[in-house]
């Protein structure tokens, strides 16, 4: 049981960024630890997720998703120990997940968290794997991508927390996967570890040639999450009937002009293929269905997931940056001071 | 019944263009006739296509179709009427529409002719909606882009060959039609003889306040044609679930750098839409099946067709530079001399 909190820190978006987030773009706050109302739920955060997607979050207009206001808590994924009650459904003492933001201690409705449970997977698998990470990576790849058996898989990002789930789920199910990671640790990793039939090293060999000797048959679903170059130079190795999935573009979040269009988009219709993007939100009603799935891998050791934890909530804006120069290996946590 | 020809001129391709082919790249040629060898049939030429796509085909590289060879006659469809024939399904007087090229007369292997019946529809229109341009439109939209009644179908180019038909069928199958096309003579001609709800002169008007306009429930299906700004703007206006069918880009054929990309392709995530390519050889089987019904529109005076004929082989050059400058309206054709 944790200890009562008085008093929370917690980071605010101070500015809205122009390129990479600076220090100057957070405030962090000290102050009282909030108190439940009616059916809310207080918490003690012990793991916050970083994303790429924050950094879309911190930007103004139209997404996927409302932008965080300036002055309000930076979002973020998060699992926690229950302090408090004053909903049903919880005590003090569960765990739970939810999105309470970049803080030690939070008050939700019980209607926003669920709980899990640390016998069935460490607590920091629930942001990883069996989180909104690895929900990406499953309904990404076999709903958006639906790869069939022989076909190969390409992931950027590979040793990222959405690339390594779905490199190892495009084996489960009988493809070839093919993971491009930065540097030979974590190119040795995808293919020593999780299994993955070859990986390229973006920082050090030519993608091109990579793909042309790892993907003979050319790549028919490539999984996106860098956009950029690394999206133009898959495009031009594409086979008839492509499947591109669109998750994320972490290569041009932080330009200051717009963002790099692919210019080699006109292979869609040499290769009859197409490009398509999804938000996981949009499979919340399955999402069970889909963590029963990676869990029984998991415990059958046929899926294996890798965090990648930075400890101390003061460190955040430090970590987040962590993320857009791809120094994570796996997926990227802050573990909360006494968590 | 044509008088046989016994000189033939022709375009060859004399250069590769680097941007938009010059009168140097091309090589205007005279010699005699062919002659029709086992299988084979001569046809004088009346009317010669001239598309966007072919200036694709001028290029080196792999793409959909093998590039036109240096020296070689330029790619074109034809239709023309037959003049001698040793294949045992074509007779002298017959009319036929094929690949024949850019050039007054040709031979064929009887199995790349099919038959056209001039009275059935002009001979023209057997190059525009009844011919590729036509299978195009009909293939794209209601195969790739799946509209269903009620959606807001916009097009590019829309007073082209392909685009004028993607706006009626769109009205045919119960959709809301907006056209995007260069010049007021157009876009009236668009939504006055055509039915278009509305277009937008993009060479005048603000596309991007017009789509805002006209698109109040925003797009569910766009056909484009043109790529560049124009695809940039469509993908900040789209529905969810939209589809983009990528159809051409020819804002960028003639570009000296390599193609603009889409920078706001990330619209594809926010909105979980796709863009697909196709390649309108491909539904080959099923040609015949959509000219019946294109036929029966037309007969019925549901579906028009537009044709812009320049007069005489030895404009070839400069009416495919036409294409370029967004100066066609209706599907461009060469009318060969004597034809």
């Amino acid at each position: 049981m944790t200890p009562v909190t008085s008093v929370n820190h917690a980071f605010r978006l101070a500015a809205r960024p122009v390129g990479l987030p600076k220090d100057s773009d957070w405030s962090f706050t000290e102050e009282p630890a909030p108190e439940p109302g009616d059916d809310e739920v207080l918490v003690k955060i012990h793991y916050i997720s970083l994303d790429p997607a924050m950094r879309g979050w911190m930007n103004e207009g139209r997404s996927y998703i409302r932008p965080v206001d300036l002055g309000a808590v930076m979002r973020a994924g998060t699992v926690g120990q229950v302090i408090a009650s004053r909903h049903p459904g919880f005590s003090a003492g569960d765990y739970v997940a939810g999105t309470q933001g970049v803080q030690e201690v939070a008050v939700s409705p019980g209607g926003h968290l669920i709980k899990v449970d640390p016998r069935v997977a460490p607590l920091e698998v629930y942001l990883s794997t069996l989180g909104m990470p690895g929900m990406t990576a499953y309904f990404g790849l076999l709903d958006v991508g639906q790869p069939v058996p022989g076909d190969t898989v390409v992931v950027s990002a590979a040793a990222g927390a959405v690339g390594q789930v779905v490199g190892q789920i495009a084996k489960l199910k009988g493809c070839r996967a093919v993971g491009i990671a930065g540097g030979p640790e974590k190119c040795r990793y995808l293919v020593e570890e999780l299994g993955f039939d070859a990986a390229i090293d973006y920082k050090n060999d030519n993608v091109r040639a990579g793909l042309k000797e790892h993907c003979p048959d050319r790549v028919n679903v490539y999984f996106d999450n860098v956009g950029g170059e690394i999206l133009d130079t898959v495009l031009t190795r594409l086979a008839r009937g492509a499947r591109i999935i669109i998750c994320g573009s972490i290569s041009q979040y932080n330009n200051d002009g717009p963002p790099r269009g692919p210019s080699n988009y006109m292979a869609l219709l040499v290769d009859r293929a197409r490009m398509q993007g999804f938000v996981v939100f949009d499979y919340m009603p399955r999402y069970a269905e889909a963590a029963l799935e990676m869990a029984r891998w998991m415990y059958e050791g046929k899926l294996k997931s890798r965090e990648d934890v930075v400890e101390g909530i003061e460190r955040f804006p430090e970590a987040l940056l962590k993320l857009f120069r791809g120094e994570n290996f796996g997926k990227l946590l802050i573990k909360v001071n006494g968590a």
